[in-house]
């Protein structure tokens, strides 16, 4: 079994949550995001109804720690063409994440294509910047189960000279080998740095509500993503994130809004 | 009382959906995203907690009808600098609405601007095209509680030469004269015709879920919109939606999932 799919592995209502996948004393918002996702999917089916996550919407409430965390799975609606779940994941009694999902049937919802963007040209894999851990990212454990190629234009933040433009890209996939697939897209949806480095804000940019549609079942392959911020607001930012797949198919979107602590002075609106 | 304020207004729990309020048979999303957050505000004030929507996410189960709805609140978190509830409208037993929302003190989170999205360009008012009940859009009630004028450079399909390139911009504002607020900006998001009309898909295009942001208090006056979409996969498309105030603030921003039936043949990919 792939790393991603255990951490994402339920057992009666119930998930172990490891220290593999924690960015700083937390887990990874994005594990949580696809392991929610997984729990309504499984609820859905058992139930005879679609399993394909389209959209879903997570709401953080506290951070979760490695260790047991109850998740709790209710049915909306099941319809015939969508069906909806939510789903709560706890630790001690405390939700750490709501979340509600729809589901449809994915193949009957990814042809044809009428519009679709195009991906962002980036330099082949192995000329881009591969994200590990050292330095101020060595509590990102998340890393060691990620293979991550930032395209060097966007990279500028880890050398000192940000490119204050609100836009980073990159190459991924799983470091095991695992493939892409439509569970698999909430968590990297969410897998790269803060688009607010690109200002110089290189701390921790915790999720208050993030939202994310699944537009297309990704190919084997590398994934590209293009992640883009335009309002940094009080201390508040969107991240926008878009992912092709290797067939150059958009097979995810999202937009989360965030928190920042900015480094300078405002530029005057 | 102005016609918003009676359609979001809340009595032990039940609200009364006017047919003020429809699009063809079904009463407006965008009315119901306001009335559950107004429920969510309502429910933290009493708690002492804020009151000021920062983001919210709706899951839109079953159409609702005219008539009375119930609208049960969970507040789920109270925090120190953000408080979440969640809201069930239902009718007859049913579930029509599931809204999630985030509330801060957006006084403490408007400022500093660090980056905003320009407004678009859009001629005066006067030189734009009203939105008005008559031929296709009669059954549209909602426009008549509306004060809304497209820039015609966007307004082609109402003409049968739809531009085929995913954008309208417009101004809008209520016909009474009622101001803007934080809670009515969630019914404004979703107040334009559906962004695939710029293709000729003149239907409509139910939403399937919906997510936005609150990013500022808005000041009096006109609000200006501009709706996008990159993406009609399937019968699906997302649209994207900011709103500008008199003073050129980003207020809000929000993204659906929607569903279209497409007039043409498909643009190879």
């Amino acid at each position: 079994m792939s790393e991603f799919d255990a951490a994402i592995r339920l057992t009666d209502g119930t998930a172990e949550l490891t220290d593999g996948w924690v960015i700083g004393e937390a887990v990874n918002g994005g594990v949580l995001m696809s392991l929610a996702t997984k729990a309504a999917s499984d609820a859905l089916d058992a139930a005879g109804s679609h399993a394909d996550p389209v959209a879903f919407s997570t709401t953080f409430l506290a951070a979760a720690q490695p260790g047991p965390a109850h998740v709790e799975t209710q049915i909306l609606r099941t319809g015939r063409s969508f069906s909806t779940a939510e789903v709560t994941i706890s630790q001690g009694g405390t939700p750490c994440v709501r979340h509600t999902a729809t589901f449809a049937d994915l193949d009957a919802n990814a042809e044809p294509v009428h519009l679709q963007e195009a991906p962002p040209e980036l330099p082949d894999p192995e000329l881009c910047v591969p994200a590990s851990r050292g330095g101020f990212a060595e509590k990102i454990r998340l890393l060691d189960r990620l293979d991550m190629r930032i395209d060097p234009a966007t990279v500028g933040w880890a050398i000192g000279q940000p490119a204050h433009d609100g836009e980073m890209r990159a190459w991924i996939r799983f470091a095991d080998g695992r493939e892409p697939d439509v569970l698999s897209l909430p968590f990297f949806l969410d897998a790269l740095p803060p688009v607010t480095f690109t200002f110089g804000a290189l701390g921790w940019a915790p999720t208050i509500a993030f939202s994310g549609h699944v537009r297309s079942r990704p190919e084997p392959g590398w994934l590209r993503m293009r992640i883009t911020t335009r309002n940094v607001i009080g201390g508040l930012f969107e991240e926008d994130a878009v992912i092709w797949d290797s067939r150059d198919h958009v097979v995810a979107q999202s937009r989360q809004l965030a928190g920042v602590r900015m480094p300078s002075a405002p530029v005057p609106s």
